[in-house]
């Protein structure tokens, strides 16, 4: 186990973030996962990472922090934060984030505090997110089970069987459990170009997306927009992958051309919130209605964060077939229930899904349909039965995925 | 056992740093020890405080680093992190620190790099400790084992046997192995009355130390000096106690009218590196001479780090009779062996230990004797066979310790 999770390692930061000679490292991750982050620092200086400090979170710290501090906590971003931030950017810094949150972790919390926090520190923190987002900064997430999440996943087995047991889901998912798993990604890399081409020359302007649970909605996408698959390459040229696993290609819609109802497919964990059975109506690309069975406070905040937040910044599309689709397991974790299911999301786009998008001012982006938000939250819709349809300016039509499969 | 650790905490919170309500609280501790600390962070919030923050640091991490980061790394110190000490220091924040890190942490490591670092660090940070060394910030520190630690102090014990007699002595000397660990330290506060009273009113001139170790050192003192032990105060009145355990009484000696040689009693054990048998002479006040037989680098580190850090700031009596004495254990920690062994310190004195000291700009501290510098470091030289002898203004001489103990 212990090589098997060095490889894991050497992924992240090889692969993953990409880390080259010279540069500083950030790793963020809980104190839980203290051993894997001490491979991961090895592994980056074998990079040749000038510096490699660490980030600590702690879920339970973090948690009685949100039921018992004052209220004043949540109201303000502190400057020191925002500059630890730029002192990094300034220098180049490859941010590598190791994800293990229990996904109920804030349960129970006020979700006012939530949404204050939330606000104040993605403002102030826009500078920082505007960079990774536009790939002037590499950045790369991966997972590693905590006891909490691996019961949540696992509910009837024995703690130290969930635990084994979704470290063995998250290692073959993430494509991360053969004898060279760097190879691997630059192979799984490869498998996205024929796809990518494709969907980029159609240029179509509208998808429509239709299944059985009640999904009926019309996405515009952007003049000269541009999917991205399979990884992406940073504005130094240099290649990277942002997420492990990634099975999606996915692009920018045009924020004020999107029409009709979205059902969810799974539920969506947010910050340590389960939103579950919910839907979104679209009106020329505005959020205006939205309900969920559980949680629609924290649904009302991510949408009604800020005007952003109310348009879409993220369409992707993920067959069915995919790998972790298959597994058959619900993750409740973003970073892999994203790659067994077409999905969406709200808030920011990324700037790279339009044509020279990353040299773009703000106004130049809106005014191409680039969405901007301090929000940027996915959720599933993709189903065994969706079927999307490309419809290109001249009306054409081309069917693109029929029961959940790529049909072309 | 939880609920020991449970007072132990309390302990740290209601009776170390006695967090009042609406005051911020900085955890400082390492990941290994995550339960603990949030079993303080818990205690704090029982005793109301606002908000209860975490710098967390591990031991591997920080090895690594100064193992494998780039020079300039160690060359400065980000102005966010000073700016973080002053978000803090500005809200009148108690600080809390848990200490459990190896003795021998940093061996092998370039003592260059850890000098850079701590001279730039010590310098930056100045206004901070300026705030904690004249109480007008309290601090408390208190220790939990590690498994390094742990098999440091009992190299012969299998690990989990080594880990919990550390355990068992860190609580008896800290005074926190009893049904009510706070009331204890209410009544061990009042012990050193006397023995204060004393020793101020005496206002003895010179101290003249000597055993058959080789030590044979007179420690002049300045005018209005004050004996401070079993606690101190803070600017706003309330009490507090920096250190847990505390079995000394300690003052400030004059910085220029120090003379002779002082020969360690133990081993220091400094940013994880260990000094061993050494001996320092100094020549009015300035220390002019010093050998060690281990890590004597590390020591010139010390003494030559500033002007001040040639000079004491620090003298300290505790009994050779004093529990954690007798519990017959070389902790190779400083928290603990300084209250085995009556000790001293090159480096900057507490500002309070005279008459208005808190009051004073810093040229009328140095004017006054109290010496000033970025580094406190303290030392032991107490054996079972110290004399100490108080000589007044006028040469009246008077027996203080003999054998290592008390005689007034």
């Amino acid at each position: 186990m212990k090589d098997v999770l060095k490889k894991y390692a050497e992924l992240l930061v090889f692969a993953g973030g990409n880390v080259q000679k010279g540069q500083p490292v950030v790793i963020g991750g809980n104190v839980n996962d203290a051993e894997f982050i001490r491979m991961v620092q090895s592994a980056a200086y074998d990079a040749g990472a000038s510096e490699v400090a660490v980030d600590w979170q702690d879920d339970e710290i973090t948690r009685t922090t949100y039921l018992r501090a004052a209220d004043e906590i949540f109201e303000t971003y502190p400057d020191w934060r925002v500059d630890r931030f730029k002192f990094y950017d300034d220098r180049g810094t490859v941010y590598l984030h190791i994800s293990s949150s229990d996904p109920d972790m804030l349960s129970g919390v006020n979700p006012e505090r939530i949404k204050t926090l939330t606000k104040v520190s993605r403002q102030k923190l826009k500078p920082h997110s505007t960079l990774t987002m536009s790939n002037a900064l590499r950045w790369s997430v991966l997972a590693v089970p905590s006891a909490k999440w691996a019961k949540k996943v696992f509910p009837n087995l024995p703690q130290d069987d969930a635990v084994q047991k979704l470290w063995q889901a998250i290692l073959k998912a993430a494509r991360a459990d053969g004898e060279n798993p760097i190879t691997d990604w630059k192979k799984h890399r490869e498998n996205f170009t024929e796809r990518k081409n494709f969907l980029n020359s159609k240029q179509f302007a509208k998808l429509h997306f239709a299944n059985g649970l009640g999904t009926d909605l019309f996405v515009g996408m952007p003049k000269n927009h541009v999917w991205i698959g399979g990884g992406d390459v940073g504005q130094d040229g240099v290649d990277f992958f942002p997420n492990i696993p990634t099975e999606e290609v996915f692009s920018a819609p045009d924020r004020n051309n999107v029409n009709g109802k979205v059902v969810a497919s799974m539920p969506l964990s947010f910050q340590g919130n389960l939103i579950e059975d919910f839907s979104i109506v679209f009106k020329d690309g505005r959020a205006v209605e939205y309900h969920a069975k559980n949680n629609e406070e924290i649904l009302k905040n991510i949408i009604e964060m800020d005007d952003g937040s109310h348009y879409l910044g993220e369409v992707a599309l993920v067959e069915n077939s995919s790998p972790i689709s298959q597994m058959g397991i619900l993750f409740y974790n973003t970073l892999f229930d994203e790659n067994a299911s077409s999905h969406l999301a709200v808030g920011k786009a990324y700037p790279n899904c339009v044509k020279g998008g990353n040299d773009m001012s703000e106004e130049e982006l809106k005014a191409a349909g680039i969405n901007d938000s301090i929000m940027h939250v996915d959720f599933m819709f993709g189903t065994a039965d969706m079927q999307v349809v490309g419809i290109s300016e001249d009306g054409t039509e081309t069917l693109l995925m029929q029961n959940g499969e790529f049909v072309f």
